[in-house]
């Protein structure tokens, strides 16, 4: 550390569709604090690196340090990004293609910036924080208002060969299913991303079915977020119970699938749905998982909701910093 | 070579659920020969493993050649292999449960013996040989009476945490579909495999629908092989086609899943099936693919059908057997 100018700290960044997180960190991986601001994607992607600047100028402020002591950002982003070129090459939920969003952060804060998409950001988190780097092969789902995934193999993050893999959310597992926002029908995502379960709380409560969710927030259930679920299930909403049986059922029959194909020693499972449901939707999920292995291979198999949350992607894109500044 | 005591050939052996090939190659994979005969598991373990060596011996002495000039046989076995023990731990289509394979090849060769799973071995015939290997991220899927793949990550086969990696036959790609005979319902090998195509074309025979295999093979389409599927559609037969053409669009979904989530170089297909049909499922294979890979992830993907047909699991086995004794 003493080799790195007394540049004592780094930065991990989430980027987000509705929300900036940044973390800063200690080289031992030590959370100092933290700081959010909205996104804003409508405002465009130079208003979003803006905030992006200014919620790590306010991130270090607030630790009491200046960026002289910072010695990299890492910044986890939606989509396919290019991490070589620094490159968000193309992310739907912020509205972005081909940002050079390294080149452009790089320049308001005068600190090395270095990029990964954010499933592969998180679960590089949760390997180091989390896991310890225990195993070999592990799989990370991460289910929020779409699904994501991502692999460590041999130890190492899995990129492919373009850097996008670990889109397991498309991974058609109904071909008959409902339609997905990718054009496709039956994707794990619409049946058990934060999306999907509003959307099927919503049509059922349409659908006269009774919750406890019209109560807490009104019949057009405005702001329902995945809190609310687990409060409404916590208070014996059998309709919501019944959704979320569902969709952890479906998630089980995608992680039986990725289990079969991968042969991870570990599966985990984070996000905000998880963050909220793990109680909730876990035993399911396993239940489910473990109908769908084929015998043989699922010896072995852990699977586990991460305790890291909303921490993982901050977490991760920071041992990203640190690995490239080694 | 001449390092090897003038032991200067290797057997690749492909160890089916019906028949028994190996094949004879020099140290730069040409090959000299091959033997087959019929497996007949019915027999039981010790039969088998004695028609194994009876049929290795063969090739050596059609090639004329002693088992002194032998340096090592890979051999390549269905169902879940544990290589580094020598043993067959679960193969349904031979009835086998923990067979200690190696061992007791080598107590009947006196010849350095290795052993591999049957799509693993397949793959790496394929990338050897067929695409020199040139790529660092390749996935085969192989289409046969079942359905198996395999993987190449960082140019090396990538095993798994316990050796089952690449059971892509059983991803379910369609919840609500026929029964599989894993116990779950709408898998890829109820859609895809020789077995699916089998069962469907019978159906359709049976329902009334016109198809010149009855003619071909008499009403109850006795000793139906993929062949003959191929004869049928150059001779127009619609119902067959029809029914090939939804399996190959099963197929591409499948593809597609597993071009999200891997991201590879190259897709190869190999197999029985696709070394009969390859012609007539291919387009509608790489178009359902293609509808069904996120943007951005198709990029550069491509998918081919092997050349190598029959003699993938025999030159992957001999390259497993040159690789260990190098």
């Amino acid at each position: 550390m003493a080799d790195n100018n007394g540049k004592n700290f780094v930065i991990g960044v989430d980027l987000g569709g509705t929300k900036i997180l940044a973390g800063v960190f200690d080289t031992k991986l030590q959370s100092l604090g933290t700081t959010k601001i909205s996104t804003k994607p409508q405002r465009g992607s130079d208003a979003v690196i803006e905030r992006v600047a200014r919620c790590v100028l306010d991130a270090i402020d607030e630790c009491d340090l200046s960026t002289k002591q910072v010695r990299a950002v890492g910044i986890g982003a939606p989509g396919a990004v290019d991490p070589e070129h620094g490159e968000v090459i193309f992310a739907p939920n912020l509205d972005w293609k081909e940002v050079a969003l390294v080149k452009e952060l790089e320049k308001r804060l005068d600190i090395p910036v270095f990029l990964e998409n954010d499933c592969k950001a998180c679960l590089l988190g949760v390997y180091e924080q989390e896991l310890k780097r225990k195993q070999r092969h592990v799989l990370g789902i991460f289910i929020g208002t779409g699904i994501g995934g991502a692999m460590i193999i041999n130890g190492e993050l899995y990129a492919g060969s373009s850097h996008t893999a670990g889109e397991l959310g498309h991974m058609v597992i109904d071909v008959n299913g409902p339609k997905c926002s990718c054009g496709n029908k039956g994707c794990f995502e619409v049946f058990s991303s934060r999306l999907a379960l509003f959307r099927a709380i919503q049509a059922a409560v349409k659908d006269g079915q009774k919750s406890v969710l019209t109560e807490m927030l009104g019949d057009d259930l405005k702001d329902l977020r995945s809190g609310d679920i687990r409060k409404a299930i916590r208070r014996g909403d059998k309709t919501v119970e019944k959704i979320v049986e569902e969709a952890a059922e479906y998630t089980g029959i995608a992680v039986g699938n990725l289990v079969n194909i991968l042969n991870p020693e570990i599966v985990v499972l984070g996000g905000g749905v998880m963050e909220a449901l793990a109680d909730e939707m876990m035993p399911a999920i396993v239940k489910s998982a473990k109908s769908h292995v084929l015998p043989g291979t699922y010896r072995n198999v852990e699977i586990i909701a991460s305790k890291l949350g909303d921490n993982a992607g901050i977490t991760g894109a920071a041992v990203l910093a640190r690995e490239k500044t080694r």
